[in-house]
């Protein structure tokens, strides 16, 4: 892994804060493409939601999430072929980079074609679902803060609004 | 670029804080691979650092960074081959995936070859520094909280130190 090995010797930082921890972790995980999907060595795969909502096919690995030092998750989620996730909104952001695959995504009243590297940003308050195509998974990095809200699921009237927009209930997975 | 549209009436949220700016932006920046480099659509190409340190070869693009919805900013950094970034510390720390190309990222006291995917953590108070292989570019993204202190350059000190060590003084471009 590591292709030099020396010693400099680091000097402990008089500003940095007492207890700051810096020693007890992997400077690297390693990435490895698999036939079952994007993993990174010793990030965990983890379940989509804990709760029951509305989804298909969706892993999560939490690749960064440590909020005492950048007060923001970096989450890498997979949909597998045909799956989605849940309809949802809620008043945080979502700062999405597409890393592997196709896909559309629905924010507010637009649905749009994704690939990979593209950035999609999902304004506060906006009704939005991401969907892979039924011929490829789609992978993507989704930012948020770390102090955010709950998601919030359609209720009744919102599923009859769906309902009554063809291009949305097309789209849309409940 | 939208493949359907149609209008569904977005209820204004009653617990968004008022101003909340969520329409004025667009949702989409679209991924372009050129001949010099990755791009996204609507996003600026900006200079590396503002003030003289010693790299070669950067550019840096600012892929998200609006510290009222999220603390935290998400950047895009390409190296030239044979390029590398400021030799540097700081307390903040980084969390980068490599997204293209070959190379290598000294931390601490180590040197670790990077691929494409692969997520490298710096922690506090460490030395790095990113170097593009010879034949190839090196493009990453980097997180780092909005909040967060200015790097620092080594002194004499350390120049001296790094000089006394062949590996490091092999590897560290000044």
């Amino acid at each position: 892994m590591h292709t030099i090995e020396f010693s400099m010797p680091d000097k402990p930082d008089p500003k940095a804060p007492a207890g700051t921890p810096t020693e007890d972790r992997p400077v690297l995980h390693r990435f490895e493409e698999t036939p079952e999907g994007f993993r990174w060595r010793e990030i965990e795969l983890l379940q989509y939601k804990p709760e029951g909502t509305h989804f298909k096919g969706i892993t999560r690995q939490a690749l960064f999430n440590r909020p005492d030092e950048i007060p923001a998750a970096l989450r890498y989620f997979e949909i597998e072929p045909g799956g989605y996730s849940s309809f949802e909104k809620h008043r945080h952001v979502h700062a999405v980079m597409i890393l592997q695959g196709r896909g559309r995504v629905l924010v507010g009243d637009s649905v749009y074609d994704v690939a990979p590297f593209d950035l999609v940003y999902i304004p506060s308050g906006k009704w939005h679902q991401f969907r892979a195509d039924d011929d490829a998974p789609l992978g993507f990095l989704c930012l948020v803060a770390s102090d955010r809200d709950r998601p919030e699921c359609p209720g009744e009237e919102d599923i009859a609004v769906i309902r009554s927009i063809p291009g949305l209930d097309a789209f849309v997975r409940l």
